[in-house]
């Protein structure tokens, strides 16, 4: 309830529901947007337009672009026999941030989750399997996040994968670049000593 | 840069103008929508390209509305001598939503302010000037933030409109409703000890 005209009052709710935003804020991004209607509002819900008209999941490996496939599935130099599993299409875009890794994706959409109801059919594994046997890969990064569910689901796939004659791997887990050891919890500590490195 | 489609890619940078959202927060945003391109990334573009098309600063106060004076200025009942003065719409809106005041409001756009070079002629002050002499108010409710600008604004208001015959008056400082005295600061209690009423 802000007492604005209804199709402010409308604007805000459909804001609101952004992830980041709450009534607060989408109220105050509103009257920011308002009072930039023509330099960001406009040009705004056009740029909306125009992706919501031609975004589309890759048929390949979930990720997002233009077309059935995605440029990096459509681009054979990165046929490298390599395939990363990762959660969601954010972490694609950050582990393509860091620019070390030349070979494919696989979005799987998700973890398994008991508590969520959501089974390896909700997500991309069954399609992950078919790749792995179609596109002759030799190696799986599990790059999955680094909480209960995500390990759960890499052990999952870990298994699924077994036997297809294909190692699989996860990201190191250590101490992050310009990390302080007072501020690592300790799990992140224990993890780093065990898998210490001879210099 | 996140490596998506340039209209994605331009679509975010965009998004992350907004107040409250950064860059990784608009990343998210953009990612949610188009998982949810029909049910909210559409209906958003709309909504934000009718609200484009239709919002308005109402003539009178500078209050958001649909036409030139905004519904509060048109209602002949809200016209009961009271003009509560406010820096921006949001507030005007929390007024609104207390539901306590029965008068007119009047939007300054901002606070005077020395550093940004922000004078009394870059807020709507000669308007408020105006519309005390031309609609015969007789209280000027100054309803501007506790802060240092809100407060030199306020004082020098009440140094214009002193000899035109209206009373002046501000909100009043003190403990809020629910408020934990623990957790308030030192200025909010003095104001609150030195404000104290009789029971």
């Amino acid at each position: 309830m802000t007492d604005a005209p209804k199709d402010i009052e409308s604007l805000i709710e459909v804001m609101a529901r952004l992830p980041g935003l709450g009534p607060r804020s989408a109220r105050r991004a509103v009257l920011h947007l308002i009072k930039r209607r023509g330099q960001l509002m406009r040009p705004l819900a056009e740029a909306m337009t125009r992706v919501a008209d031609t975004a589309r999941e890759c048929l390949n490996c979930g990720n997002i672009g233009t077309a059935d496939l995605c440029p990096i599935c459509s681009d054979d130099r990165r046929a490298n026999g390599q395939i990363c599993v990762v959660e969601d299409v954010a972490d694609l875009w950050a582990m393509e941030r860091g620019g070390a890794f030349q070979g494919r994706y696989h979005v799987l959409g998700g973890t398994l989750s008991a508590l969520d109801d959501i089974g390896p059919d909700d997500l991309r594994i069954p399609k992950l399997i078919d790749r792995v046997r179609g596109e002759g890969a030799t190696e799986v990064i599990l790059a999955l996040n680094a909480t209960v569910d995500g390990q759960t689901t890499a052990h999952y796939i870990a298994g699924e994968i077994e036997g297809l004659g294909v190692s699989v791997t996860s990201l190191a887990q250590g101490v992050p670049i310009g990390g302080e050891l007072d501020y690592l919890d300790d799990g992140t500590i224990s993890a780093a000593l065990k898998a210490r490195k001879t210099l």
